[in-house]
């Protein structure tokens, strides 16, 4: 590929370590003119879903480059190491469905890593991130061509993780909680384009029912569209609908844990 | 502006999300050689308060360039989006106080972000840090003129934050805990200077007054003026007057918080 | 030195303030060129000897350049700032022993930093990253030479750390607790090297004696050797011996502290 000037790193490693700093190093040493954004460390460590949720939600916002995900539970075994090329973005990582959600398009290109002479050398068994996925990233930042990371696979073949669950029916949207961010906001998959389907708007008030739990939230533009301490409904920045509590804290709330599935109708 | 080569950025958005990278992404693809320094993204949800302190004692250690400050409850809500531009500094963020304490000499020019030509298009309503503040801060690096931001605004409007209590009367030197660092170590709004008004010099020994208790402290040059597990006052590196134990923590020992009122004099 | 482009810091400054952008300003101010790479800002606030630790296991895998370490409890005190030229590597903190262990070949030249011309001016007693470290660092980064620091110094006078206990012997081999990371896995002082010398290689079954406690582990290549739930020793990325959980958390389910004594046999 062309040079390009930008690798992003999302891993589960933590910022307590130097593991970071070692990926970082064997970058810097390969493409010194590379520039490295990092996506996030704090993953949960082999969370491998939330990875692919945070990849998928930030990965568009970044430059064409070289996008790694290293949330690999499975380092040193028979899991595949991969590159995959979707036109100008690369992604670079363990075969586990830690890229199925950011590569996603039609048009994929995949390769497995075998091709040592972009690795460290030696290549220890449990940090690929430092000796296998971040040399290939920086390889592959500096202009070498994706092919020459090893050999060609079928994109079918991949690892792939479920899509969230999600769907519009008998008049309502259903779906789960995706994640909570760091303010408490429940990020859900039904998207804003699934409210506007069954005819809900901003302005609107919408009905929820979370098992045996039902409650009604105004659906606003932003936090501030409600009173400080209550409950409002949005589109986030990412398309998803989210729970929030305007200057608090919507997880502590109304208790919903990643995976909690809701179904949300115009209130009446 | 003449391009510049170094964007700050302060948020609350904190690091297990992607949401950091994203205006990183977008900054970088907007303004490839710029430098981007990463204050801090742990300020407290919705601290303005102690936004505002930590961009005032880091802001003069930067290069001069673009300084973005995002801590927004207020988000797509009608507070203003501004810059402001201190000589060869230039700030961006919401006006809600957050830049009041870094951006405060005089001769500052302000201007509202009314200018949808620098911002990401379309732009979500909770997430301006990646659609609108980093983007114009990433034009403005790349050497766009402040004027270009939208239209200008008398600096005397500005939201500001009220500053911290600090006077030096009766002999004494009275103020507030501004804030606590990792080290457990109490920074008041007492300064040095104001030590020296009420005569107490390092090598004194310091009363000090807490509601209703006292106790005495010696003013020292560092923690090591004094024994391991020993509480000492000195002035720290940001000219503040601060309290800490050495080899320990001050916030624990005194069970200080923020805005707690202390009174200082020199112990007879 | 010939200009570099990597400056490398290692902290315990923690991520919360705004003291690690202050000394990444201050470096960029003095030579905007160069690359800084965080090791971590999260050592245990002054813990020299994990700071030591991971600047060791770290820097191999970081480009030629200045590292710096600064956990330095005993910082404004007697105690010398100190610069060691290690061949392409320089490294610069505290002579407290944090740089003893990564700097640690023959052929080292030391300095003490004595020259204030390559310091912020005013110094603040207690942040000598910012005011010392930083400057001094970008400065040598810059390509000023490292005897321009100040006075040199013999090298066999500088505070070493003593090293962490390791011994083979009776056909054991002996060692303790180095660290614990994020995932919860336990490294040892004791080497993969260590057990090649008592004839314990992977697929063996490793007996480990702690205090009265004993236990049997298989020696695998990686966490996933072992079913997930199960404990596992493995010889990890640095060439420590650790013991791991696959999926699982090593030190909350062995209870080992940092500095524990353990000695490995071959199970019989």
């Amino acid at each position: 590929m062309t040079p390009t000037h930008c690798v992003s790193l999302l891993t589960d490693y933590g910022l307590e370590d130097g593991f970071v700093a070692a990926c970082h190093g064997v970058i810097a040493g390969i493409s010194p003119q590379t520039r490295i954004i990092d996506i996030t460390h704090l993953v949960p460590p082999g969370d491998v879903r939330r990875g692919a949720a945070i990849m998928a939600q930030t990965v568009p916002y970044l430059p064409s480059g070289v996008h790694v995900a290293v949330v690999d539970p499975g380092v040193g075994t028979a899991r595949r190491a991969i590159v995959i090329a979707d036109g100008e973005r690369v992604f670079v990582g363990p075969d586990n469905g830690v890229l199925s959600w950011a590569a996603a398009g039609p048009g994929l290109r995949a390769y497995e890593l075998t091709n040592p002479e972009l690795w460290l050398d030696p290549v220890s068994a449990t940090f690929h991130g430092r000796d296998v996925f971040a040399p290939v990233a920086a390889h592959l930042a500096a202009g070498r061509d994706v092919a020459s990371a090893g050999d060609e696979i079928d994109p079918a073949d991949l690892v792939t993780l479920p899509a969230p669950a999600r769907s519009v029916r008998d008049g309502g949207a259903e779906g789960e909680v995706l994640t909570v961010d760091r303010f408490g906001n429940v990020q859900l998959s039904i998207t804003g384009a699934d409210l506007d389907l069954i005819g809900a708007h901003p302005g609107a008030t919408l009905a929820i029912t979370l098992g045996r739990r039902s409650l009604t939230v105004p659906y606003g533009e932003t936090f501030g569209s409600v009173p400080p301490g209550e409950l409002v409904a949005y589109t986030d920045a990412a398309g998803c609908v989210a729970l929030a509590v305007n200057s608090g804290n919507a997880v502590q709330r109304l208790g919903l844990p990643p995976g909690a599935h809701l179904r949300l109708t115009v209130a009446r």
